[in-house]
């Protein structure tokens, strides 16, 4: 009987694998020329790590399960809460600031849907131990410098970008009560989601006030910094304005200043983000987010750590994946590695040759190989075209004297060669 | 209140993660110059996946849980039954022969001892296709070709090989019954791991004829396969015994015969092995085997795929560690990767420029970081020299005039460059 893969989970045939290489190769080269140290902690965690932040709801999205030793686990879901617990467990000993990324294989039980799976594997970049905007810029720079480094220019992509400090001090100037924060976040993070109607219901469901309410709407409905300027009266929203005019000071130095507007729509779902806040768009919105982040102050702290100031970003590879193969950014063809030599043999008696020199070229650090079974040199020829190899090398008798046939796949031209020579020719 | 990581996995900090890195980069640059294809699957299967083949005994050696649907997953504890779902799912449209590898994270629930964790990675190399002993060769001289690559000779390490098939017709001629054959290889592979006279006792349960015992114990004890030729009389026999020549006759041809002996102890534990069987350990036997694989040629027809020959091999990263921490091979100082490029800056006002070179630095390819509070020179060449940064740009005043100091961090030596020059540099 056949079993199938796990509804919602990948498989990674050599072609899709590919794909995955390329785009995490480019998220490992990109944090590493950033100055991030990559880390990683085991896909497995204490169930109670994910409810401590985000409440008992939370384990319906989780995978999880009882150990026989009674413990209860859960497959991660996300990076976040991971980083806190091994930065608390080491705080004293690690130099600062901890500038570290992942690219974490997670698991969520939900329903898949478009650009939303089960199994992905997330980009996590962060800075531990900086106040100041300049590390917000950072993670938002080297955000970028990936999208770019894939491809993708200011026409397709955007960044919004806003400030939950200058929200929080908008919403209770406005008259909005400082325990309802939390609650009027998760709500305006859904705005652009939801229909008119039903974002206003479950907003008059915190909000029953109908002039704060329209207050609201109107506050939301602002543009530009300048426009949240006018309106911004108390020190908290002044400082929260010039940081952000900070940001995008940095980030036009940066030479990515193109790419990033502010939004005062972007709110970020999830309660522990304190300051700067951002998300990735592709510039026609036709599909999720491709990437978000912001500021967390206070995520250590919940998990009995310091207080150290904190700014990061996760980007999945689905979304992302849809977005570049929608651009025409996947090169299949230029992103598949074939063999550089395919040693041939012109008779049966010759495979042994064949065998001990593509050994010789990989112990030299070549890739090389073979056929299997030995079949007539037409065949070896076209297997070797097939599977894209640079160069066949052909084993005649000459292979006695240390002469072989060098055959540029290509190209098509052949030439005698000695075996040293194989080895002086570009890797 | 602190939560600790699971018992027996693993935390990588960055020291950790430039080993685990080394070691993985090493699994995949060597599969791909040996011609094998990377290729992944989700870290959950069904559970019916593993109990097909081992039985509702595995159960209690897996995580496993049951998801909101009702179905019943585990965390995959090994590659294999992976392997072959996605062969058989897509038989009929994959070039052959099917030379694959992976280096995925599995699970095992059991208690945590040296060399053997709940969670690790493991390099699994197969070729599916291939009937010829040349594809035990090719596996073989891949595993070695790593081993090599991390700086492991033939004082440290040993490839021990064997035949399946080979016991089989030996055990048949000794008179063991073919219905026996599963139960008694798992027995004689425990055979090094225990006391002489537990391993009797355990035999005798199987055997209960003492002269059948005794001639088992006789052949075990047999140490070349020329002892063995004397032995075989059966087709069978004959046949196992000339496809070992012609193994190792080939190794020697790849140049990797001096790891290579034949060992008629080798059955491994797993009961789908049907040809050449192998396991390498290092030359003291001071650890667990550090690899093994061999010839499953009924596999796939078990998952209700064809009836096509495979060979693999399974290598995981904890044994291996230990053994290259031991040899002293693992220099964290060659393999931690610092930054290329430090931009410092002699008075707080340069900070933007700094900024914006390091920037400029990274979209040019080349790794930059800088120091995000304002402190003085000296404290900023000592940030770079603790982050094991190659050069430290200095930038003065004379940066108006597009001029900075180029200082190399291992010799001292400094000098005044344009920013065009910095480009030019060797990266």
């Amino acid at each position: 009987m056949k079993i199938p893969p796990v509804k919602g989970m990948r498989d990674f045939y050599p072609p899709e694998m590919s794909v995955r290489n390329y785009i995490m190769g480019h998220w490992k080269a990109v944090s590493q020329r950033n100055g991030f140290l990559e880390y990683d902690g085991p896909i497995l965690e204490y169930l109670q790590l994910y409810t401590l932040k985000s409440g008992q709801e939370i384990v319906e999205q989780l995978f999880s399960l009882t150990d026989r030793g009674g413990r209860e686990l859960a497959i991660r879901p996300e990076m976040t809460p991971t980083l806190a617990r091994m930065v608390c467990q080491r705080i004293n000993s690690l130099p600062r600031p901890i500038k570290w990324f992942s690219v974490p294989r997670l698991c969520r039980a939900e329903r898949p849907q478009k650009g939303r799976l089960r199994e992905f594997f997330q980009w996590n970049i962060d800075i531990i131990g900086v106040e100041d905007v300049v590390a917000d810029a950072e993670i938002i720079f080297c955000t970028l410098d990936f999208l770019q480094a894939v491809g993708l220019t200011a026409k397709d992509i955007v960044v919004r970008i806003s400030s939950r400090k200058l929200l929080s001090e908008a919403l209770i100037e406005i008259g909005v009560p400082a325990e309802r924060l939390d609650p009027v976040f998760a709500i305006l993070d859904k705005r652009s989601r939801l229909p008119q109607e039903a974002f206003e219901q479950i907003l008059s469901d915190q909000i029953p006030d109908q002039s704060i309410r329209s207050q609201v709407q109107t506050l939301m409905a602002i543009s530009t910094l300048d426009e949240v300027a006018l309106l911004a009266r108390s020190e908290g929203a002044c400082k929260a304005i010039a940081e952000l005019r900070r940001l995008f000071e940095i980030l036009h130095r940066m030479g990515v200043g193109q790419f990033c507007r502010f939004d005062i729509g972007i709110v970020r779902g999830l309660a522990y983000y304190t300051g700067i806040v951002f998300e990735v768009f592709d510039a026609d919105d036709q599909l999720r987010a491709i990437a978000g982040g912001g500021r967390y102050d206070n995520l250590l702290a919940m998990f009995d750590g310091p207080n150290l100031p904190a700014t990061g970003m996760g980007m999945g590879d689905c979304v992302l994946e849809i977005l570049l193969r929608d651009k025409g950014l996947i090169d299949l063809q230029r992103i598949q590695q074939g063999l550089e030599y395919y040693v041939a043999y012109t008779e049966p008696g010759l495979m042994d040759h064949a065998i001990g020199l593509a050994a010789w070229l990989r112990r030299a650090g070549r890739s090389a190989g073979f056929c299997y079974r030995p079949v007539a040199l037409g065949k070896q020829l076209k297997q070797a075209s097939d599977q894209g190899c640079r160069y066949c090398i052909i084993i005649d008798r000459q292979v006695e004297a240390g002469q072989v046939i060098l055959k540029d796949m290509s190209t098509g031209d052949q030439r005698s060669v000695t075996l040293d020579e194989l080895l002086r020719q570009p890797g």
